[in-house]
Parts: structure tokens; C-alpha cells; sequence
């Protein structure tokens, strides 16, 4: 057997055990958006840290910062000039309401067929055991033919507000050729696929204040303005009824997709059909002459993610409320910018706010917009590992999702990113009844072991 | 002393007691629209016919219905031909969230200056005890030159679903000359003030399901739909930049008020400093020819009550959410019905709601609005009682509430209804820190005593 097949080998030997070490992670709920879950953040950075000593990283450091700590560890060669790759994960994540839409309890992981369900399952702890276990297959096996960082932190899912501060005072500890970011997915089981670029995002609370305390609406109703329906008139003046973004300046920066980006993206799996499975949703928009995929991936996008005002519990209570709040967010798409719709959406509430009401803006997070080289060596080893595994080459996607760390990395170390993952579009990240299909977690397994085999010969 | 004189220096001297059993009845906490309360709902109920035997009133029920008891006792003198005064009350209250801006606990009473801080304090507990103590103190002094029929109910606040039944089915029981209704206030504690017309009420819950699941926001926005968005849209929609109601067909049936009618509320001293006051609100809407008295009592209106979607808690969750609710209610004015509106929304919505989601809607209660003859016996005898009390007139009013008994008692039993009670517009009923002004309460007392003494004088 070839030192590939001899590692590929020893995991699957060890599948069980895999699966165990996967399910002893998920059991910890590392949210770190609450701040009564401080404890077991600190349990999942604990459990992180012994996994690395395990598998046979000698030099692991759970580094306090002042948020989540981060988690270092490093496999160097001394003697070799050999790549040295950033593994970058996270173990915190999202919270788990609403409860009631559940299956089994998000802590408690259960495996329904294929599937195995809890919250973080596919964002991201079980990506990040699929590559311990790659590494300890290799390690186990023979010579790891690469130098490996490992950066896990703790507030990925609170936008990673420690994490900028810690890679600028550590840029030579974190020095690397490129960085594996874990947070990822392929397009489907039997369909291998390479994110290339990533969606910015911008994250705000709008806070209104209308009278001082709620009043009954009968006797203020038509006199007193109502902070509820204000908010619900500025929420949706940011939208034309062809769903285009009404923020002043919001697409100035925007650039149209080429025709060959067009191209590529029609010729991706996701039909309309598969949008409406994969969502649930009755029907699509049909705004523009962008298909759902390039809409969910390459163009902007505003979202209400939450709002809450007044009485929303059982029965008829007849409220005027004193406060509205709703949460927004903005996917953004190559040049623009936290700041830029930050500037947009303050110049569209200076326009429309009215007198009636007093507002509070939050800014909650932000990252840019990424978009990686295609022809780097790691994506090129990434291509082949993945080939390899499942048999045919995989496609290059856009992603709608923002993975901030990638921009910071960019930014403070200047590296580049290599997004490898194996979650499905179909895992429910950030929502209830998360989960992680296993065969996807065992062939990214396999994926992560021809990759560290093979990058080197990619790199020379 | 006079016959009044003696009652009225009675309940002088039982003022410590009156108000402590005040506070008794306020301790329970009978909120209608919980059904974890039905054990507070029934004591209440004992609460208040154990108080009826206490004044002398022999004949009392406590009659279950479909939903909460209803109170019923009469005081008959069958030799003479008494008026006969069918008086109306509700012993439920509100629900008391949200919980965190009461200054002290809603059912643990707290006098603070001259007020008493419950919930149900003004609306209506503290109306109930007047009255009581009032009929208490002219039957332990002399005779009572009236008959009383009592009918106190458990279900106002959740739209009395089954007080029309039993008035049906009792209508010889219930036989009257005219019902005097005590859920009722003043415009201030030295204005004395008659509420001659209440608007009506319509309350919807819309529902609106776009995905099946809440989705991530990154890997879904802009192809999927969030009905978050579409509620906010939908909302905005019902109402123009002029503030008015663009449900199609709303003001159809809705008369402009006459000359008189705008000069006689832009004579009560309800200023728009005074509105700014009372709801601590940052400014007023200036929308049309109408002052804010005439917007809140005299002219349609329409409310967010309430409205909820997706992640609402701590931090910044990217999730776009599957559900949007809210919950809507118009005030209606004379010849607008429940019926009629529930149209011009049905039409609404038949024409915007977009195909992405689905609705349901929800009809929660609605009542008529309804006016009342200024020149009845029972309408004078009541401005006599006032002006007697607060030494000047009382001036007539209109109320933006909504009183469906009122419209109920007209339709079943063919009898008008006398508004009569002592709530002051900064109570904040249905709000946090309700509460009842203890002089006016004892001003009422004293009211309803001259009241119940010089009825049969205007009525011969």
C-alpha cells in the first residue's frame, strides 16, 4: 500500500471511534452568543486542546483573550523546508432556539439514518474532527510531509471579535503559506464543489423608541405614533418591489457578473426547483435576470433576521408599543464594504426617519467580501484530493455565507485561504435540526489525507 | 343631615376599610388571557360576590359559561317602581408583561403619592369598589331609591366571547332601564368629564410562513424570500405618508365630523402638550386637518399591537427566519363595523400579498362603535352627580377605546348605557405600572352615592 492508502486505511479502522470523539464535541454547548454558556466555551476549547495532544501535537497552548480563548498548536519539522499550512476552525456555536422546532435536543447528538443531529454538527465541529482525525491518520502512518498550524477560535459565531487583535500580535507564530479554512461545504454527497468566494456581511439592531412606556391603543391609537409601524415602513422602503436594495449608494460599488460568471453559475446543480426543496418556500421572487444561485451567492442582499415589538404572546392584548427593534443584515459582494452600507443605511434613516420616534443604531459585525485565486497550488491539491475521493473533479462555487477570518488573514498575514469543508447545502447551519451527513464527514476524512500527502508535490 | 349627606359621611368613615379591600381585590391576579390564571379568574369571582353579600345583597350567582364566570346579584324592591339600573363591570384584567418596567410587582398593590400601582387598578378593580362602597354606603344609611341588577364579567380583556350568550339567554334577568357601565374615567382629576361615544375594534393576527425552516440568512438571502420582509412591507402598505388607512374601502362608511362636534373637542383641555405629556412621545404626527383628540377618539385608526420574527435575543444570529406574525387592530367609528373592515383587509391582502409566502389570518374580536343620547335621564342625572362632587360641569368626550358590552346591551336588551367611572387618562391601563389616583377613586365613591340618591328625580 502507497503512505495514502496505508493512512486512508488506518481511518477506517477507526471509524468508530471517529464517530465517538465526534459525538463527545458535540455534546458540549459552546454558544458562545450567551454568556451563561462561558463554561462550556472553555470546556470545548479544553476538549479541542487534548485532541490536538492527542493525535500527537506536542506543543498546544488554550490562550485567554477577552472574549473565547483561542486554541494554538503547531507541528513543525525543524529540519524540512516543508509548506506550512494555517488550520483554521472554530468550536463555538449558534444559539438553539427556537427549541420547540427540534427534533432531539440539540446536545444530545442522534443519528437518523445517514445523519447525525445537533447543533454545530456542520458548522463546524465536525469538520474540525474530520481533519484531527486526517492528521492523526497521517501522523500514525508515516511522516506528515507538511508543517501544520492550528488556530481555533471561540466567537466565530459572535463575529470573532477577539481574533483580529491576537493574528496582529502574533503574525510570525501564525506566519504560513496559506490558510485551510475549514468553515465549509460541498454542493452535495455525490458532488464535490471548491468555494472560491464569500459574501461580506454587515450586521445592525435598529432600535425605535416611540412613547415612553406602551400605552393602550384605544386611547392613543391614531394620535400617538406607533414605533412598530414606523419601523415596519422603514424596513420596507430599503427594498424596491423589484427586491433591489433602496439604501442610497448601495450598488455603486457593485460590479456586474460577467457573462462567463453567468456561465458557470448556470451551469451549477442548483436549479430553481432545488432552491424551493432545499428552502421549503411556496414560490420564488422572479425580480431580475439573475437565477436564485447567483442571487443567494454573487449579488447583495438585505435581510430581516429578527424583529420583536409590542405583544407577541397569546391573545388580543390592545398595545401601543413604546419600543420596535428589528435585526438587519447586508450579504455584500466584491467592493463593498461594512463601512460603505453603514454610510448607506445611515444617509437612507437621516432621509426617513421620522420625528415621531428616536432612534438607537447598532452596529453588530462586519467582514468584506472575499474572493480567492483559483490557480493557487492549494486549490489545485484541494481539486485533486477531492477528484480522487469522489471520483469526479469538483466545481468552483460562490458562497452566500461570510467567513470574516478570511479577510483578516488576507489582511494581517497576508495569506491566502483554501475553503475545504465537508457540510451540505440541506445540514440546517444555524438553525434547528442541524446536522452532519456522515459518509460526506468520512470522505472528508479521506479528502484531508490526500491533501496533506499531496500539497507538497502541488507546491515545488 | 341629608339622606346623601349621611351616605357620603358613611363612606368618610370607612375609608381606611374601603381602601383596603381595594387592595384585596387587586391582589388577585385574574388575567383572562392566560389560562394558567382560571384559578385567580374564579377567586376573583368569589372576590366579588362575597362583596355583594357584604353590602346587603342577597340574591347573588356566580354562573360558569363556556369560558369565565359571570357575577350576577340583584337588589329588588318589588313593592315600589324603582329605575331599574343594570350595572356592568369585569373583574379579568390585563396580562402584565412586560414584566421588567413595573416599579413594584402588578399584584402586590404599592401606594406611591395618591396613587395606587396594580395591575387592574384602573381598568377596572378600582371602579367595581366604588361602586360597591358607594350602594354599601346608601344602603346602610337609608333606603335605596333604586333597583340594581349586577352583572360583572371574567372575559373583557380577551373580547367577552361569552357575555353575548348569556345576555341572550337572560334577557328578562337582565331587563333594565338603562345599564350603567363603570368601565370608565375622567379627563382629570378636577376636570369631571362624560364619555357620550367610544370607538370600535377590529383584531387580526396575520400569519405569514415563507421557508419551512428558519434558513441561514448568508446561505440563503436574496433567493429565498423573508417573510419578516414581506410582513414589514405588507404592514407599511396599510397605511400612506399622510397617515391614512389604505385598506381599499375603509373610510367609506366613516362620516368627516361636523363643525360642532371639531369645535367641542378642540375645546377640551386635551392640548397637544398634553398628549406629548401623557405618552411621552418625542413628537406628534402632522398629518391632516384633525388635532390629535379628534385622531385618538373621533377618527379611525390602525396598530401594530405586536410583531415578532426570527432571533430576537442577545447577539447577531444570521438566520432568515421561516415565520412572521403580527398582530393588527383598527379602531373604527360610527357606521364602520368589524365585518366591514375584516373586507377591506381581506382585499388588501387578496391584491399584495405576494406568492412567495403563505398567510393565514386570524380574526381575533371586534365590537361596534357606538354613541350615545346626551339628553337621557340617566345622562343628566350623572352630570348633576359630577358637577356636584368636582364643583363644575362635566364636559362631554369621546373615548378611542372600545366598550363591546356597550354595543351588546343596545343590540340584546334594547337599553342605553351610561358611562360612568373614575380612571384618569395617565393610568396606564394595559400597560406596566397601572395604577388608580385614590382621591378620584373617593371622588367617585362620592359620585356614585348622589348618583344612585337623585336617579328616579330625572327620571319622573
Amino acid at each position: 500500500m502507497s503512505t495514502v492508502e496505508t493512512a486512508i486505511s488506518y481511518a477506517a479502522d477507526n471509524k468508530q471511534r471517529y464517530l465517538g470523539e465526534l459525538i463527545a464535541f458535540l455534546k458540549i454547548p459552546s454558544i458562545s452568543g450567551l454568556s451563561d454558556h462561558k463554561q462550556d466555551i472553555n470546556d470545548a476549547a479544553r476538549w479541542v486542546s487534548s485532541q490536538l495532544r492527542d493525535i500527537g501535537v506536542a506543543s498546544v497552548e488554550v490562550i485567554a483573550t477577552e472574549g473565547h480563548p483561542i486554541v494554538y498548536g503547531s507541528l513543525i519539522n525543524p529540519g524540512e523546508q516543508l509548506p506550512t499550512i494555517l488550520v483554521y476552525g472554530h468550536y463555538d456555536v449558534q444559539p438553539i432556539d427556537p427549541l420547540d422546532e427540534w427534533q432531539s435536543a440539540p446536545f444530545n447528538p442522534h443519528i437518523r439514518g445517514d445523519n447525525i443531529y445537533a447543533r454545530g454538527a456542520t458548522d463546524m465541529k465536525a469538520q474540525i474532527v474530520a481533519l484531527l482525525k486526517a492528521v492523526e491518520a497521517v501522523i500514525r502512518t508515516s511522516q506528515l510531509p507538511v508543517n501544520l498550524k492550528f488556530l481555533f477560535e471561540g466567537e466565530e459565531e459572535i463575529g470573532s471579535p477577539s481574533l483580529g487583535a491576537f493574528i496582529s500580535e502574533n503574525k510570525e507564530l501564525l506566519d504560513c503559506d496559506f490558510c485551510l479554512n475549514l468553515d465549509a461545504g460541498i454542493l452535495a454527497p455525490d458532488v464535490p464543489s471548491i468555494m472560491y468566494a464569500l459574501r461580506g456581511l454587515a450586521y445592525f439592531e435598529i432600535h425605535l423608541q416611540g412613547p415612553s412606556a406602551d400605552l393602550h391603543s384605544g386611547k392613543f391609537g391614531g394620535a400617538i405614533e406607533n414605533p412598530a409601524l414606523v419601523l415596519c415602513e422603514l424596513i420596507a422602503g430599503m427594498r424596491d418591489k423589484q427586491g433591489r436594495v433602496t439604501l442610497p449608494g448601495f450598488y455603486d460599488q457593485v460590479q456586474p457578473l460577467t457573462k462567463e460568471q453567468l456561465r458557470e453559475i448556470s451551469e451549477l446543480p442548483q436549479t430553481n426547483e432545488w432552491w424551493l426543496e432545499q428552502s421549503g418556500a411556496n414560490a420564488l421572487r422572479q425580480d431580475d435576470q439573475y437565477n436564485p444561485t447567483a442571487r443567494a451567492t454573487a449579488r447583495p442582499a438585505l435581510d430581516v433576521n429578527g424583529i420583536v415589538s409590542g405583544f407577541t404572546g397569546e391573545g388580543s392584548k390592545t398595545v401601543l408599543p413604546a419600543q420596535a427593534m428589528a435585526k438587519i443584515s447586508m450579504r455584500l459582494v466584491p467592493n463593498q464594504t461594512p463601512e460603505g452600507v453603514r454610510k448607506n443605511l445611515d444617509d437612507y434613516l437621516a432621509i426617513n426617519l421620522p420625528p415621531t420616534v428616536k432612534l438607537e443604531l447598532i452596529e453588530m459585525h462586519g467582514c468584506v467580501p472575499s474572493v480567492m485565486n483559483r490557480e493557487s497550488p492549494a486549490v489545485q491539491a484541494a481539486r485533486y484530493s477531492l477528484e480522487t475521493v469522489f471520483g469526479k473533479p469538483p466545481l468552483f462555487t460562490r458562497d452566500g455565507g461570510s467567513v470574516p477570518v478570511v479577510g483578516l488573514i488576507q489582511e494581517l498575514l497576508g495569506a491566502d485561504t483554501l475553503l475545504l469543508g465537508f457540510g451540505l447545502p440541506d445540514d440546517n447551519p444555524h438553525a434547528p435540526n442541524e446536522k452532519q451527513h456522515l459518509p460526506t464527514f468520512f470522505r472528508g476524512v479521506e479528502t484531508y489525507i490526500i491533501f496533506l500527502n499531496e500539497l507538497a508535490g502541488f507546491m515545488r
